[in-house]
Parts: structure tokens; sequence; C-alpha cells
């Protein structure tokens, strides 16, 4: 297959907001998009809070908190530790910074806007050139059906630090949500798409399971990055998971998940070099290469590296 | 008369508070009621803000800014300059741990709290020990009347820095507003008011104004700190609003103004002592003394000064 002109990236969180940060390097805003969760989405403290929107948006910025591993960078924390002394809800640590972000777009939601154009106006306020596609402007909301009952998503992630067995997710509103137009109008003509290493769970199914979403990019050659390494999630509770839904916590488990669940969406699949010794037991074209993101050449060098495997993919 | 057991005090903002700090050193929670304007009240980032109670909280649990002179001790502003940058209005300079106590309001509020109940919740949470009461939990609303036309309220006083020439106001809601039970129970068996030195025309007038409060008050024997110091009000537009409304600027005219709109209100009238010529000049028992609050010690003496004077006043 030839080198993609025009991709399409989708990102959860932070995991695979490192990778994006690599492709908008390489990339110019004609030639990829970024295709983003909004099941993680909630309403707390009155305001609209976009989980992974933001962490695709502090790092496209480079101002996410390095220190912390989210958030953004150069954050305090008066409000929220005030709003605690004065009895308020603190679990979900929003910092001072991060407060304004929420309050911007919820300010915009209530003028009228769509998320996707209240994104835009934050992102282009911030620097950031590319695009960045909430996957709906319709609610999509994860539910974590767990040990302790069902969990909306920040509940379960935050508040409760993913210490709940997990049994199984659904997405309400997904099959009624409309597949952002801006990303329909994209998928018509992009010849690639990326796949992150985010969640398969919580973050990449409640993108790709959007109505409309499989059938669009069907015909497109598709490639995914393991969010697994060495039986381990880089970042966040994808593997803590698997075992709990009885799943190997190993990449060749994602690819099997993803063949499972979604057949013939993958076209290759990318997973660590430290798993090089799974690529015969991926029943996929797959590569090994460095896939742990420590530095933004590291985040240059995977985009890159997942932009080369197309043309080495069969045709 | 004898010396008040049981005293309202009346306030606006900062510099009615320091005035109620002292009185709340002196005087028991039993002993003593703040009554607090609301009229400067207004929704701002979906946030309902109330100044006048917030800076008497702040002031009561010594938790006011004394370098800013408004908002909160320690106070930082992450949040709102971050606001600005993308995008949001930040004439309102909203601090991380103030924007803490507007959340909490507003969360209150949003489960049913009235005002004085989400109130009672906040300054208990700050260790006050006094009872709060905004003279109303209905919505109030001072309209500057001024020469770029009618203005809300911290539109006037904060946007535009006070800078339009006043010809009047308008405190929208105040004669349906009603006047908070807890104020008329406490009016019930009170036997002292106390106007703190705030300003006469956009603090103390919407307080009472309220209906029924000058009924319930017209036996209860009231004195008055005067703003205006030597020309000057201490704090605020007061001196600037008189000159536009074609007052003098001078404790004589606030005295006045008080006698010809709310005749018989007062018993009593106090003065800087810097302004000691003109005892003479107003037509009520009038002292002077050291009304200029800049140390603790001076907001305390102030306050014992203003209740040895009730046993001075005539029968």
């Amino acid at each position: 297959m030839p080198r993609p002109q025009k991709i399409l990236a989708i990102t959860g969180g932070v995991g695979g907001a490192k990778l994006a940060l690599g492709l908008s390097k390489i990339l110019g805003p004609e030639q990829v998009l970024f295709a983003v969760n909004v099941a993680d989405d909630f309403t707390h403290l009155g305001l609209h809070i976009s989980p992974d929107i933001d962490s695709l948006t502090y790092a496209l910025a480079q101002e996410n908190n390095q220190e912390l591993g989210w958030g953004r960078a150069g954050e305090t924390w008066q409000f929220i530790d005030t709003l605690g002394s004065l009895g308020g809800e603190d679990w979900f640590r929003l910092g001072d910074k991060d407060m304004a972000l929420h309050t911007r777009r919820s300010q915009l939601l209530g003028q009228g806007a769509t998320l996707t154009e209240a994104t835009a106006e934050i992102i282009q306020r911030m620097g950031i050139k590319h695009t960045v596609a909430p996957v709906s402007d319709d609610p999509i909301r994860t539910v974590v059906q767990s040990d302790i009952g069902e969990l909306a998503f920040q509940h379960y992630f935050v508040r409760e630090q993913c210490a709940p067995a997990v049994s199984g997710f659904r997405f309400d509103g997904v099959h009624s949500a409309t597949l952002n137009p801006v990303i329909a109008a994209w998928l018509t003509d992009c010849d690639g798409i990326i796949i992150c290493p985010s969640n398969p769970f919580v973050s990449v199914a409640p993108v790709i399971e959007v109505h409309g979403f499989l059938e669009a990019a069907s015909h497109i050659p598709t490639v995914a990055v393991s969010p697994i390494v060495a039986g381990t999630a880089i970042k966040g509770p994808a593997a803590k998971m698997m075992q709990e839904l009885n799943i190997p916590a190993s990449a060749v488990a994602v690819a099997e998940h993803y063949q499972r669940h979604y057949p013939g969406l993958l076209n290759g699949f990318v997973i660590d070099e430290s798993d090089g010794e799974s690529l015969d037991a991926i029943a996929l074209p797959t590569v090994a290469t460095q896939s742990v993101m420590k530095s933004l050449k590291d985040r240059i060098a995977l985009a890159e590296r997942c932009l080369a495997f197309f043309s080495e993919l069969p045709t």
C-alpha cells in the first residue's frame, strides 16, 4: 500500500495524545485530523469537562503537565483545595488553569456552540493549528459495569481510582449519536487511519462504535498501536481491565480483541520492540518498534514508523 | 438610652465589614446579627457571586486580602489569567480561592438552598460563629443610571471602574423582595441598629428599602457611621457619586441624606474626628471619633464607641 497522504488519528487521553503530538509534528492540519473520544465527558460543578479532548489539547500545545502525567503544565490547586475546605466535592482534582478551560468551554456551549465549535475556539487560542474533532457533538457516556455496580466513567476512573473490578462497559448514546460531520467528510477521502495507543475498551470503542464510523472506515487502511507493552499499560487501567475481563494483558490479546469485535477493521498492528517475540502470534501484519514514548523525539519517531508501516502492508 | 444588648448591624462590602469585624470581637452571635446588601450580586460565568456577603465573610474570618483591600488573603490568579488567554471574560478578577466560594455557593443554590442557607453553610466552614444574613433571599439588583446609560452594578463598579458619572440608582426587586425572616425575627427584640460605614446610595439603601424593614426598625434606636471622612470615601465611589449627584462630599451631607430620605430612622450619627468642626452642622446627636480603621484595634475601638454612643442618646 502507498504511504498515506491524509490520516485520521483516533485517540483517547494522555497515552494516545503522545502519538498524536508526534503525528502533528510530521503532518500538517490538512494531512491529519484527530478524532477524539467524548465518552469520558461529564458535567461536574456545573462545568462540561472533556478529559480526552483536554489531554490532547494540552499535548498538542505542549502544555501538558509532565510531572503529573495529566493536566496542564504549571498547574496550581488553590481552587480545589479551597472548595474542599468549604465542603464541596474535591475528588476530581481540577487545577486552577484547567478550570479556566472548562469554564470557557461551558460558556461557549451555553451560548449555543457545539462541542466541535467550542473546541475549535479553545485550541485556536492555545496556538494549535490542527483540528481536534470530538467524535460526536451528541452525548456519549461510558458506564463501567463493576463489582460495586454501574459507575459513570469518572467515578470509576478518578473517584474510585480504578479499584473496582470491571465486568463490562456500556456506551450510552453511542448508537444514536451522529458522527461528527467533520470526521465523516474527512473519511470520504483520507487514505489511512491510525488508532493511537489508547485503551481499546473505553477510549477507542466509544469512537469507532459511533453509528456510521466502521462502515465509512471499512475501505481505509487502518493501523492500531498497542497500548499494552510487556504485559502492562504504559498509562491507565487497560492491563488491569483485561485481567478482570479474563483476557491476557498482552499486545497479542489487544490485536485479537480488535479482530474479534471489529473484524476487517485492522490492516496492521504495531507493538513494542520488547514484545518482539509475539510477532508470530498476531494474525495481522505486525511491526515491532520502540513504542514507549518518553521524549518528543520518541513521539515523532513512532509517528514516522506508523506512517512508513502503511507502505509495508499488503495491498 | 441604655446601651443595647442585641444589635442589628447593616453592612455592604469592605468598608462596612471592618466595623462588623470589630463588633464581632465584642458581641457574641446572640448579640449581633449582620444584615448584608445583596443588590451587588450577579451571575457571572454561571456562578452566583455575592460580593458584599463575601467581603464580610472574609473579614469575619480574618481571611480578607489586606494588600489588595478586597478579596481573599493568599489569593492567586491562574484561573482568570488563563480564562482571558482562552478568550473568556476576565474583567471581573476572580481569584483561584475566591472561585471556590462562588462555586460552592452556586452548587448549594442549585441544590435548592436559599442564599441564607448557602451562606450559613459556607461561613460555618470558615469558622465564623456569627450569623451573616442576606437582607433577602429574593433577587435585588442595583441598576446604576449614568452618563453612558443604565449599568448593572458590577459593570459600573468593576468593568467600568466607576468612571461613568452617576445620575441615580434603581434597585430592581427591592419592593417585592421578602425581608429575610432571620432579620425580621431579630428586629422584633433587638434594641439597637448600627449602620456600618458603607455607601448610603448603593449599599445601605437596598437593605433598608426592602419592604417592611423601615417599619420594623422604626422603634429601634439607630446609629449610622459616616463612610465619608474629610471629604473623601475611605473605600469605594461614595464621594465621587455625591459630587455627581450634586451633593457635597461630606459627612454632613451623608447625615442630611439619611434624614431627608429616611426621616426618623437615625437617632445618632458618628463622624470622624477629622470632621469635628462639622458637629454643629448636623441636626442629629453626633459624636466625632477615630473612624478610620487601619488595625484590628481600631475596628474594635470604633465598635465599642458606637455601642457606648447609644447610652449618650436622648431617650
